[in-house]
């Protein structure tokens, strides 16, 4: 059977069925963003793997090396941010094909020590092995969280609200833009390659930002989301996967998803919706997370939060609405790739 | 600079060099089999990351897959017993080629499930990616070790005993004869496959065991060694890490090392030495340590341990001493491959 035609969520489902955990110190295994392992009376620990291969994740023609090193720390640490943690660990393995001169390895673990300083997290081992092929990259994140703090997918209860951390599409609108650039170089367009005033849209694709303000702001807030998610494949996946886990509906409003004016730019010249950008984009690496409705003031008080909607009784389903009261079924992307 | 030309333990020297753990909860980063992390007042948190490429760790023509998840499960914990520690989860990630059916992926993780269950670990997590190129694995394991109990690679004394566990040599062999079967195959060879008799070595590079059971030997028997690694790059590569990174020197006598009659046989007919395999093979994960000398005793009562040499002032180097009393000095190997 091909594996393509179960698609990443199904696969993962097939090879996760049955798979139990045994240990009594295994607090929580597969199925949310970290793993769930006891630590001490106060504090759980939070273990989340994330792999990086090259012509999938990343197209080193416009991937500057250390950007991808940061880059992979921050996706992997971000696994752990989603259970309301600290990342304080890594590990980094790699697989060097060929092509990788010292000077590039160089370059990519000054991203990887740029990502552990800017966060303190540690860089405390990992694996290297040469590649017959691409370049490969695996990052184990490491972390903990106060146990009465923990956040996990399965949390939403009706009516809570969807909220949202900073904003969604541009990394994908990014990423259109450098794959313009690579056709331009090619030669297979002839228009020249245009990136001024849009620097926002490639860092937001090359340089991410792990959410840890976020996290830190909530704690002082007072507020423990209900559950919580990082998004690195569309808002829409992320929705499913909280609704999947949760057992419930989500009503999400199409025009309250936070998406900055250069995607509505660019999307324009390029003709792709930045609505759909940030449904299936991907590579945003913010938080969807939800709270109970009577946090509505204290949420927004916390500023760089947006609430898109809100949950619902299961039998409602997960659906975006239209400014024109509209709904449209959410749909799950995942790979393979969408194009 | 071309990587190769710096060796795997050049490189690992380079990217490591100047990295420095800021946390007051890493109580070791690289440089050891594994990370070590604080967990409570009695026990530490071990985390090791392995990567295994298509190609490069293995080779699909001949690895039954099942056995393929087993021993990349095996190599990860591995380096948690190399602590002293018990290996209680893992995360296992994985890039799919398109070549990857369903039910090569089905048998991957019954190989995994398999040693899992075999060794009391709880499968946690992981990531799943397409991948343009061979099959890729990363995994890493997670574990702990009582304080007083972790061993270090840096703790070896003048005058402690070297000890290794079960025999070493034959899973390189094993390689051998399953890379000859591969030459029959392709018609590159005329002689027909011989694995009659040859078993053994076959189950040492395809099904390598976790020797949990020595560890669990150790500590009834009250022993804690000075110094421990595991045996995954050949038994002088491992003797040169434990000697620097204690500082110390070794000798290690020719004919005490534990080789299989199998490993003899079978080096007779294809022209390599069994000593060279067990020195420079690899993939045997076994496990060699140091006591003091004065537990020899206590040592060769627990079973399944050869004492095959001992520890020396470091101006003394490492080296192998022949039986007519010769001595010759250790050198490492890595990747690239020996051959």
């Amino acid at each position: 059977m091909d594996i393509s035609s179960l698609g990443e969520f199904g696969f993962i489902d097939r090879i996760t069925d049955g798979i139990s955990c045994t240990r009594g110190d295994t607090i929580k295994g597969v199925g949310d963003d970290a793993a769930v392992i006891d630590k001490d009376s106060d504090s759980y620990a939070l273990i989340s793997s994330d792999m990086f291969l090259e012509g999938i994740a990343f197209d080193l023609t416009y991937t500057p090396l250390k950007h991808l090193g940061f880059k992979c720390v921050v996706a992997a640490a971000s696994d752990i941010l989603a259970m309301n943690g600290t990342a304080e660990q890594i590990t980094f393995s790699i697989g060097l094909s060929q092509k990788v001169t010292m000077e590039m390895a160089d370059e990519l673990y000054e991203g990887v020590r740029a990502a552990c300083e800017k966060y303190s997290i540690d860089l405390v081992g990992g694996d290297t092995t040469p590649s017959m092929t691409g370049l490969a990259i695996s990052v184990t994140a490491i972390g903990s969280v106060v146990k009465d703090q923990i956040t996990y997918r399965n949390g939403a209860k009706n009516a809570d609200l969807l909220c949202v951390t900073g904003d969604l599409g541009a990394a994908f609108m990014g990423l259109k833009l450098l794959e313009r650039e690579k056709r331009v170089l090619n030669g297979n367009i002839e228009a020249a390659p245009k990136f001024d005033g849009y620097e926002y849209l490639l860092e937001r694709q090359l340089h991410p930002l792990l959410r840890c303000d976020v996290i830190e702001a909530l704690d002082k807030s007072g507020i423990v989301p209900t559950s919580m998610i990082d998004i690195s494949d569309g808002l829409a996946s992320e929705v499913l996967h909280l609704c999947r886990r949760s057992g419930v509906g989500a009503r999400l409003y199409l025009n309250k998803i936070p998406i900055s004016s250069k995607c509505f730019e660019f999307g324009d010249e390029i003709n792709v919706d930045p609505v759909m950008a940030a449904l299936n984009g991907g590579d945003d690496y913010e938080l969807l997370f939800t709270v109970p409705v009577g946090r509505y003031e204290d949420v927004l008080r916390v500023g760089g939060i947006d609430v898109i909607g809100h949950v619902t009784a299961p039998e409602k389903g997960a659906a975006l609405v239209t400014p024109d009261g509209g709904e449209i079924t959410l749909t799950a992307q995942g790979w393979p790739a969408q194009e």
